[in-house]
């Protein structure tokens, strides 16, 4: 143990029912807020904390209200229905008198799965780690602005790196080698935070301002092999002053372990 | 007006506030219960009633607790953030004492939206109206256990429709044209039914079995153009004893008006 996102999501029950503490940390703050997908992962483990015959997220849906802040939260986890396979729940992140996020989330025990897998997805195609352009090269002002940076080691696919010299494809696609910076092995909690963790795919596009999530669900299919992940997000209709950004995540074992859709605000 | 949709979604505001009363219509059983889509759609049309300058939904998210069944229900709406630009509710209806479908919804007024279209997807490919199998050849015993049936004009493509004679594709897709059946054109609130009207994509995969929803996240990004609808589900990953369904909805514009995924228990 000791890796550093396990001290990050930590959450202690208060004496309140079904009432989290958590402190959002300073080191995953990008742009004028705390990553959205690490407060999902802390959501994600007070719900956790809750349920304890039913550990792990299988779908997760949340509504952005404010931007997040690092310090204290606390997080209210109500279990609206609790089953026999699987148990529902809504949850509020709150700091002070503002919730930053609610979600509804069911959760189950991924490790009792029925084994059959038909996937017809194709995996991610992404050339060998070597090949890819590591986050390492990121120049200091944008370190400055986006120190979430720091918690990860990913590896772009060369073909989408464009917009960090100003010559972005246009395709909308950017795919990357994933893993927590200190080596801890993923979880499905952790992948929670891993579809919200890439940067926008606007910047593709040539749209370098801060995108905004309205809504991002996400899907938690298998619990990932130890190893890299690969992460692919997309979008396909940018339309209304919005855009769709679906994400897969495969793991090291070439399984598809989570796919997420957001709705995000088109940076001007 | 006078069109049956109208009635079947009709929702009364009641004394308590933000409670509104509705009446689920016989007409969308299928199965054991009341078509999902349906249900979105009602409590879609008492969240417009709650927030009456901002009309039309934007995303929703459902978690599907029990089945529904025809007769009253109540749906509560719980205005979470009322913002310039779109506001944020928690809806649940309510039969008895039981929760039926909480939802989280996103509202705004699709009219006013920034008209800069941006669609990589393809548009989805239909034979005309004429080549493709109308759901009016529904043999009567499918008839009388999906009511629902009669609600609709559907005409599938005709390389999908192998499993009303035995012989599914295996391809986990399955493609419509569709209208309700009196003319009633096609609205943001009739979308969040339309992403769920198709039967399961597990049917092209040879499971003829009820495929119960868990959670159903549904975008609308344009108020759609009168005239038939284009409607797509696919399912591209079957794991765990559960596929994921992601459905297209496209306007006789050529627009892609709705994208929506659900995550639904695999039939045994």
């Amino acid at each position: 143990m000791g890796y550093e996102f396990d001290g990050q999501i930590a959450v202690v029950a208060e004496e309140t029912p079904g009432r989290f503490r958590a402190d959002l940390a300073a080191g995953w703050v990008v742009g004028g807020g705390v990553n959205g997908g690490y407060q999902l992962a802390v959501i994600g483990n007070a719900i956790a904390a809750a349920l304890p015959a039913k550990p792990d997220p299988i779908a997760m849906s949340a509504y952005f209200l404010s931007p997040g802040a690092p310090g204290p939260a606390h997080i209210d986890v109500d279990v609206r229905r609790d089953g026999r396979r699987v148990a529902t729940v809504a949850a509020d992140l709150v700091q002070g008198d503002d919730t930053r996020i609610t979600v509804l989330a069911t959760y189950g025990d991924l490790a009792g799965q029925d084994g059959e897998v038909l996937t017809t997805a194709p995996e991610i195609d992404l050339p060998p780690l070597e090949e890819c352009v590591s986050n390492s090269f990121a120049p200091p002002e944008l370190r400055k602005i986006a120190p979430l940076l720091e918690r990860f080691d990913m590896r772009f696919h060369p073909d989408q790196v464009g917009w960090t010299v100003g010559k972005p494809s246009g395709e909308g696609v950017l795919s990357a080698w994933f893993r927590l910076i200190d080596g801890r092995e993923p979880d499905p909690i952790e992948l929670l935070m891993v579809v919200d963790a890439l940067p926008p795919v606007t910047f593709e596009l040539g749209r370098m301002g801060w995108a905004p999530t309205l809504e991002l669900s996400a899907h938690v299919r298998a619990r990932p092999a130890p190893g890299w992940l690969k992460v692919r997000h997309q979008t396909r209709n940018v339309a209304g002053g919005m855009f769709e950004e679906d994400c897969e995540v495969w793991d090291s074992a070439g399984r598809l372990v989570a796919q997420s859709r957001q709705l995000a605000l088109f940076p001007r």
